[in-house]
């Protein structure tokens, strides 16, 4: 065969700890903490099984489901977005600002599309998600870390990094980090937001898990304090509705969104019908806040059990995120332990059989960084199976210490 | 905003042809030969709605639905895709070779993600699909035409092609091709496949409408001729099953599978899981022999109206294709008229009302191509429409010659 593009050999890395991560996942007598998926319980499947009948009994509907739909999204969806999501967060878009995605994760994909060219420099969070990094390698991009503190990324180290690289994108996950489960402040958004416009750079907000807040006080996107467009929202309905549905939008200024629409139709067309008519009529109908409440109810009983396992069973020393949402909390443990090293044991090793994400494959600077640490799912896992699986996770950590 | 990158540049001018294509067509007194989407009639609404009740009953067919889904794609599809749509076809494949896309365009889009660095030549027939231009223009690749004839691409100015330019990909669409609606003969598929092979060069094999065949004989894919792994099948389910579902695959060799999975999960982590779930379940519930047989027979009719009504009501000395499946037909009009220049006319004088795709804008080489020539869509019209629309536009281009 002719030889793969230059792309291919750049995003060689991160694909392989992609790969590594999700390995051990088949084993059902694991307890696994590595995953982000939602849990099988926050899937409204009654609901979408009572919506799709419904919509496919009338003719035009279904026609609606099944045919080719437009480029930019279901009108009715782009609305539910601006009305239902953007709204109460204080952001006021009109719906031809909103571009639909099949998923999250192809917003941040069109995104590069648009602005990336080989070479260009785009700065992360450190530790930051490392599917995201990814994508940013297949583009060719530089990535380049930004340190980040328990308030989220420092705006001063950010400004510096921003003088020094010159970047097209500086990439951030706000609100429930992935994979710290930290937030960025208030007072930080809108410096952010501010430096995207002084300097003349794209901030891409990822905020996928904004929404499952269950303590603490909302705030702001950084695009809510955006004056001139350089702040690109990209979002998903993965965590408040289904992944399996890759349904997503990004919210961006009309130039931007004209070039999107290109870049979407040379990609795929448009996203799936089916579960965007399906979504959109889920809000609609009036379904989300009751879905809302009882999914962040169930997190928030998750957490809590998973936190307080840490504190009883992790060896002394260990520190840890307190989230007030989305499905990550992030240990950094004592001493000299090596997480991707003591991985293959733990998840073998009769007695202990717990997967957790190893921290250093979130750090792109290398040079050991976020080593001892580790990355603790809790969104999937049934509160009790939390309780046992920290325990035994803990023990086993206790005599490497 | 920071500029964009350089491949933005590259595909404005495409962009630009195809969203003129879908311009006229919100007009309800409108009779458009222009698009390419099937009958809605040729929607199967009811039984997705059975099986969606169905499968979203249960309580892990729902999980699956809705969860994440692996990169490649559900397995029973790509079993379905094995059993159903290659074998009887004459290729023997493996589930393993599979992967499923968001719909067939992605697979051209991810295939080019693998093999396209900016610069690299793509071989195209001349006329050939005008968003898969798009496509390869996003990629910066240097498209260069290869001459056709009523069998297809010609092989000789192939290979003079691949040695004067050394290609990366030869990008053909063997059956039914768009614009023109013809077939690549059995003896050139051989050729071409061998061809790959011996210049090592990737056939990329876009072949959508091959199973709504309504007449003639069938015939192999290139696929089935390949014996290195140089070919790449990219299909689409939007002709047999539905547009909007957005799916299709693409089969190729192990190395080719591989980098694919990286692509894939770096543009949108998987494809969307319902609508996979129901079409697998479409095929396995046996009912896509009735529903084929239906859609074949709606497509010949159709086409036969149309073929009969050029006929009668176009100019004397208009040439056109006769297409044994697809949808369309390709019109050669006699004398020095410019389907470009009438079609804003066609549209909008209330003794016509009827819309077509002008033949320029599928030639990539420009220079007055096609400029006498119009693709017209038979595949969503009704019979009775088709005739009224042949003959309005048969009588004003009377005038025009």
């Amino acid at each position: 065969m002719p030889h793969f593009a230059e792309r291919m050999k750049t995003m060689e890395k991160s694909a392989r700890i992609i790969r590594n991560l999700f390995g051990a996942m088949g084993d059902p007598g694991l307890i696994s903490f590595s995953g982000g998926a939602p849990a099988k319980e926050a899937l409204p499947i009654d609901i979408v099984r009572e919506i799709a009948e419904d919509v496919l009994r009338s003719e035009k509907r279904g026609v609606e489901a099944l045919q080719y739909g437009s480029v930019q999204g279901l009108p009715d969806l782009r609305e539910v977005v601006v009305r239902e999501l953007l709204s109460p967060k204080g952001i006021d878009a009109k719906a031809e600002n909103i571009l639909i995605t099949s998923g999250g994760l192809e917003g941040i994909n069109l995104l590069c599309q648009l602005f990336i060219d080989p070479g260009d420099v785009i700065l992360v969070e450190s530790p930051t998600f490392v599917h995201c990094v990814e994508i940013f390698e297949m583009f060719q991009a530089k990535c380049i870390s930004v340190a980040m503190d328990e308030n989220g990324m420092i705006p001063e180290d950010l400004e510096e990094k921003i003088r020094r690289y010159d970047p097209k994108v500086v990439y951030v996950i706000p609100t429930f980090h992935n994979p710290t489960g930290r937030t960025l402040s208030l007072e930080r958004r809108k410096k952010i937001a501010e430096m995207g416009s002084r300097y003349d750079v794209v901030i891409l907000e990822d905020d996928p898990y904004r929404d499952i807040r269950y303590s603490g006080e909302d705030l702001k996107p950084i695009k809510a304090f955006d004056e001139t467009g350089n702040t690109v929202l990209a979002n998903s309905f993965s965590k408040i509705f289904s992944p399996g549905s890759r349904l997503g939008y990004v919210l961006a200024s009309d130039p931007v969104i004209e070039k999107l629409l290109d870049a979407k139709s040379a990609t795929n067309s448009h996203t799936s019908m089916l579960p965007q008519v399906i979504c959109a009529e889920f809000f609609k109908r009036g379904h989300y806040p009751a879905h809302h409440r009882m999914i962040c109810d169930l997190y928030r009983t998750r957490r809590d059990v998973m936190l307080k396992s840490i504190d009883l069973f992790f060896p002394a020393g260990t520190k840890r995120t307190f989230p007030d949402g989305g499905l990550f909390t992030w240990v950094e443990l004592p001493g000299s332990i090596d997480t991707t090293e003591l991985l293959a044991d733990a998840t073998s090793d009769p007695d202990v059989k717990v997967a957790y994400v190893a921290g250093e494959g979130f750090f792109i600077e290398g040079g050991g960084m976020g080593k001892n640490c580790m990355r603790l799912s809790f969104g999937a896992v049934p509160p009790e199976k939390i309780r046992i699986g920290a325990e035994r996770l803990g023990k086993f950590l206790r005599f490497r210490v």
